[in-house]
Order: C-alpha cells, then structure tokens, then sequence
C-alpha cells in the first residue's frame, strides 16, 4: 500500500472553503488506497499576525516564548483539517509536533530536528486513520516548544516523508510548479516537469521561496521524492528527484534573482592568517549565514573583506562585525544577487563568460561573483533586477524546451 | 515568602495595552516579594472565534479536535504575558498545561483534573521567575490535550494555588467584585466585601459567572482563598473564604436569575419504580446534567416528570428523553431561575414565604420551586426575570449593608 505524504502551505487551508478543498485532497488519495498523512501550516497570515501581536507587546520578544506562541498557528491548523476530513466522512486524528515526538535541538526560532517517534502516527495508520501533524514546530529535550524556522512545514513533511519511507511527498501550494524563472518578474518563464535536488536546492537558496532548503537537503539525504503541486487545480506539478541521465543535457535549468541579501564591507584588517577565520567565527557564534565572500588585499599589510548575509541578520552582524579591528564598516542592502542553475554546467563550458556578456550588454556593473559546480551566482544593484533576470532568461532560451 | 497565584480573564487580557496592565500587577507583587504564579485566559473573543472557525468547517466537530484547537488560545496568552513581564524587566517563562504536567480525565472539553505536577514550576520559582500558565488546559493519560470548559482557567488557577499552598488566589477580572445581585439588572445592587464558599458555590451556579463554579469547589476542598479583584483599578474587590461566625447573622447574600436553563416535561410515563431512575440515568451517561426536577402522580398509572437542563444541552437531551416510553414530551426554553442564598438561611425561618409572596405581589407565576439548605430557587417565564430579581432584591434589602 501506498505512503503519501502531504503538506499544505498557509494559503491552500488560509479559509473554511480553502481548507475543505485541502482535505478533498487528501481524502480523494486515501479513497483510492493510499495511507495519508497530512502536514499543515499555519493559515494565511497567521504567522505575521502573531508575530506582529508579540512585537506589539515586547520588541525584541524571547525567542523561547515565540516558539510557543507561533506553533498555535500549525496547531489550530492541524485541528481544523482534522475536522475538515472528518466532514467528508473518514476517520482522521491531529496531533501537534510534540504528540508524535519530533524532538528538535534548543535553537528556538530555527531549531532542527534531531529525532521523530514514528509509533504513534502508524498506530493511527494502522487504524486507517489519515494522520494530520501540525508542521512547523517540535519540543527541545527539556520539554520546550521549538519552531524549525520559515518554511518549516516542508521539514517537516520531508522529514515524516523520510521517516515512513512515503513513496511520496506532495507539497501543495499556490503555484503550479517551479518554473525557470519567477513568471511575476519573467514573463514566458517556462514550468519545468522535473528538475534535481541539487537544482533545486540552488534554486532555492536563491529564493525559488517554492519549497523550503533545509527541506530539500533532508529529501535529498534520504531520497524521498518531493512533488510541488497546486492546490487550486488538478496540475501535476514539479517532481524533485534525484539526478537521472537525461538532465545532464540541460545546461542551464533556471534562474534567480534575490533581494533577501545584504552586503558588508570591512575595509582595512590585519592581512595575517587567523583574522577572516575570526569574522566568520564571530558570525556563526551568532547562527548568521554568510553567503559569498571577497577578500582583496590592499596597500601597507591590510586586507579589504566583503560578505554578504541575510537582510535579516544585517543589524546583529553589524553589531558582531564591529567587535574586529578594522579601518571601516560600510553596509549595503540596496544588492541583489542573480544566478543561474544546471547539472549540465559540469560538462559544459562558457556559462559564466555568457552571464557576464549578457549583463555587460545590459550595462549591469557585476559586484561580486560566486560560482559552484552546477551555479553561477553575481550580485548587482537592486534596482536592476528584473532587467537582469529577463536578461539572462532570453540569453539562455530558457523559455523554450530543451 | 508570600505565594501568590493571579488569575487573568479574557478581557484583562483582550490586548497588548490590558495584557501590559496585567504584566504590571504582577510584577508589582513580585517587587513587594511574593513569588507569583500568573494564569491566563484566551484573549477577549479568541475563544468564540475558534469555535466559529471549527463550526465553518464542521457542523459537528469532534471534541478531541475541539480542545486541541481552543488550547493555542490559552497557549498564546501565556507567551505574550511571558513578553509583557519581559519588557517590565522581570524573569518570566510561560508553560501550557501539559508542560506542567496538568493531567486529566479524556472527557475531552468537559475534562476534570487528575494530577498536577509542580516539579518544574516549583524549580522555575525558586530562579526567581514569573511563571505563566496557560489556563483552562491540560493532557490526558495518552497525551491528547483536554480542555476544563468553560471559566476552566478559573479552575486552573485554583488547582495551582492548591497544589503550591498558595497564600492567595487572584481573580482578576473585568467587575469589580461579586454583588448581591448582577448591577446591570438591579441598580441598587452592593458590591460584597467577604463571602462564604457555600454561598457563592451556589450563586455561581446559579450565574453569578465572576468565577467558574469547578473552581469554588476546588478552592473549598482545599481551603484556598480566593479574591476577586478589579484588573482595570485599585479595587478590593471581594473575598471568598470559608464561613466564619460573623457571616451566620447574614440571612440572604445575594440574588441572582439565570436564562441558561431549559423545562423539559414528559407526559404519562409509566409511575413505577425505576422509571425516573432510567431517565436521569439515561441523561447522565450523555453528561448532561439536570438541575431541578418535579414529579406529579396523575392518573391511570401514569406521572408526569418536569426537569430542567441547560440550554445547550436541550436538543441532547431531547433526542435522550425520547428513548423513554411516554405519552408527550414538552419542551420550553423561554424560563428563567430565580434564586436567593444565604448561609443564615440555616437560622432563620419565613424566607421562602417572604420570596414567595414578593413574587405573587408582583404577579408572577411559579413554576418550580427547589430549595437547600442555603438557597431558594424559582423557575419563572423569562420575560419577567428582571422585573422579579428586582423585587426579590429590594423585599430582602439586599441593598443596605447589614
């Protein structure tokens, strides 16, 4: 018998009717013979609205107390769609992260999960139950809530998805799939029918903001195929694998632009061994992710150090990057960063010279670079963005099929 | 050291600018160096509005679901009080029932305490923190989130300052104590600076709604005082004790009339013994719970059984009382209950016959009458519920101190 796992973002349960198409979803899967757990977020803008309640009380709110009282969110959630099911007949039990035991590390408010009792969901299974588990959220070893961060429903879905060993893990959201560009921004941007956890996990760092990247990582780790799939519509969707043949022909599969990133310039530190290696010390300390780093050595034994980090964590890194020694600190959030993405990039060559012509073409100053194996990422000013985007989209005939 | 519990309702705590007034009372407590346990309720209307949102979604929703889905209420002004006491620059941690171990029975939303651990409060005090509960809520033995139902924060609170020996229990809410009879109806009305247990045990059932009946109970087994004070001033407020001498010379304490119950008549069932018997048993396994009931033998072997349930219960109760054999049943839910109680009652002779004769002069109709040892009560047509609170109220001089 079939394993499927299901999850619903905010919008596809943000209201009554919302919700009961959601749970049509799941009872029509579990009507043609497949055991069904069902992952749900929090609805709508219920997340913003507790958050904004929190800061309205306390602007800088502990974090431990976040967690409780943003995991409601899932929890309400996961009892609606238990009644939802329910009214179309079919047995179905809610249970929070903590009543299926998804034990998580103390890093409220980003915390990962360490462990997930599986007894209790397959006794419920078992009963021929559809499970439904509040996402978002587990308990730290002393019994504290924890929330995994945004987007941490598909976590949990991929996590439980892993856990099963579910032959599949649907993820249902607001857009029919993930395309070769934002089609907001590009607009013959193509919907792609397959694409690789590698892509994607590229992809999403960068913002596809389709499918969550600790999720990602976690269905790569333990192969579990990942569909995302509309839930306005009966559309196939997207399938996120693992890499077979035949991707290895297309070049380039997509491209990004992000505005989430914020760029820090140390100007004038020590050039001797040890002092980057401090910076980035100093910022992990902090759990701040930094993402592309320059370094250029300048005149009379100092150094010039660029990085960029999420514009969220700008004011603590600020904050973290002043304890160093240095000439001056210049913060720039006006950047965006513009990539392209492709398993095809490993056997192809000119990639990079073509991002950079095409941008060079469109009079788009490059700031910084970063390359991996299948990505080619460059940050350029906010306010090219999308020319950028639909730039690079045109240059590598994304729209058309390869 | 003081221990003190403060108990905070739905309006003291509807939003941020009442839910900071709150953090205030106690940490202005904690200042005076109590040790203080704070219990909250579901913010304002949250409580109507998940119910609404689950009967949107289901006409008949489970109850499992239902306490898994009212709980977040609780659980989210926990968290924010938590916030609050953290912007006035004092140590708070929330925790919901479950993570202080609050057991109870699986009679999910009507669910009853069984066990209350006070290990990791008890711990969290002697840190000197505030410690937040999250009222009205607990687990049961498998782990399946309970509700007290309705006024359970009450419960809460009082179950909490049992379990700690607490000094006081405070009750803060939005009047600004209990009265002889409810102000809005009876403008003459005084507020009561001291009560017994006894008294308000049967005011509070009979609607007196400041604090939730269960939780009287509770305050009572374990000789638990409790103060119901105002949250929006300096107020006293009134104290619920157990019966001291000077409280004897008292006769009546207050009235109150109540529109929450409905009649239930059922014509010609066979009068032998056992009958009235099955029917309130019948009635109990259901859980609905029957207040008054009258018996009249008529003819031919037949009686008649009058009995009054509440409102909410009436269709339940309807579809259980049809089970019996009987020639008619009647229902009628345009009743109210009027009722007068004090523990002088037990000395003092001609009470009944004084609230009886007020009414004829008044021209109202009796319909059922019960009494104990401390109360009389009356059921009457509804419509005429204020206008005979108010001649009851006045007949007794409720008004002047005595």
């Amino acid at each position: 018998m079939q394993l499927i796992v299901q999850k619903f973002g905010g919008t596809s349960v943000a209201d009554a009717a919302r919700m009961k198409r959601a749970a049509k979803r799941a009872v029509e899967e579990y009507s043609a013979g497949s055991k069904i757990v069902v992952v749900v977020s929090a609805q709508g803008k219920m997340t913003d609205e507790l958050l904004e309640m929190a800061y309205s009380i306390n602007n800088k709110p502990s974090k431990r107390e976040l967690d409780s009282l943003l995991s409601t969110g899932e929890q309400m959630s996961s009892a609606l769609m238990a009644m939802a099911i329910h009214s179309l007949g079919v047995s179905a039990v809610s249970f929070t992260g903590r009543q299926i035991g998804i034990t998580t590390d103390s890093f409220h408010t980003k915390a990962r999960i360490v462990n997930i009792n599986d007894s209790r969901i397959l006794e419920e299974l078992s009963k021929n139950k559809i499970v439904v588990v509040a996402g978002y959220q587990g308990v730290d070893e002393n019994d504290n809530i924890t929330t995994l961060g945004r987007g941490g429903s598909d976590t949990s879905a991929v996590a439980l998805a892993a856990l099963l060993k579910a032959d599949m893990c649907d993820i249902y959201t607001d857009v029919d799939g993930i395309y070769t560009a934002d089609p907001r921004t590009v607009s013959n941007a193509r919907r792609l029918n397959k694409i690789s956890y590698d892509e994607i996990l590229e992809l999403a760092s960068m913002g596809a903001q389709v499918v969550h990247v600790r999720s990602i990582e976690f269905a790569k780790k333990f192969n579990v195929p990942i569909r995302v799939r509309p839930s306005f519509n009966n559309g196939t969707g997207t399938l996120i694998c693992k890499e077979v043949g035949e991707m290895e022909n297309i070049v380039v599969s997509g491209a990004t632009v992000t505005k989430d990133d914020a760029k820090i310039t140390i100007i004038g530190v020590a050039d001797e061994p040890g002092q980057a290696a401090n910076i980035f010390h100093e910022l992990a300390k902090e759990k701040i992710n930094v993402d592309m780093i320059i370094q250029n050595v300048s005149a009379n034994g100092l150094a010039d150090l660029t990085f960029t980090v999420q514009k969220d964590d700008l004011i603590l890194a600020l904050e973290t990057t002043k304890r160093i020694k240095a000439e001056e600190i210049i913060a720039d959030d006006k950047i965006a960063k513009l990539s392209v993405v492709g398993i095809g990039m490993r056997s192809h060559c000119g990639i990079a010279e073509k991002m950079f012509k095409t941008l060079s073409d469109e009079k788009i100053n490059i700031q910084m670079i970063s390359t991996s194996e299948i990505k080619i990422s460059c940050v350029i000013e906010e306010k090219q963005a999308e020319k950028a985007l639909n730039a690079v989209h045109n240059a590598f005939e994304l729209d058309k099929e390869q």
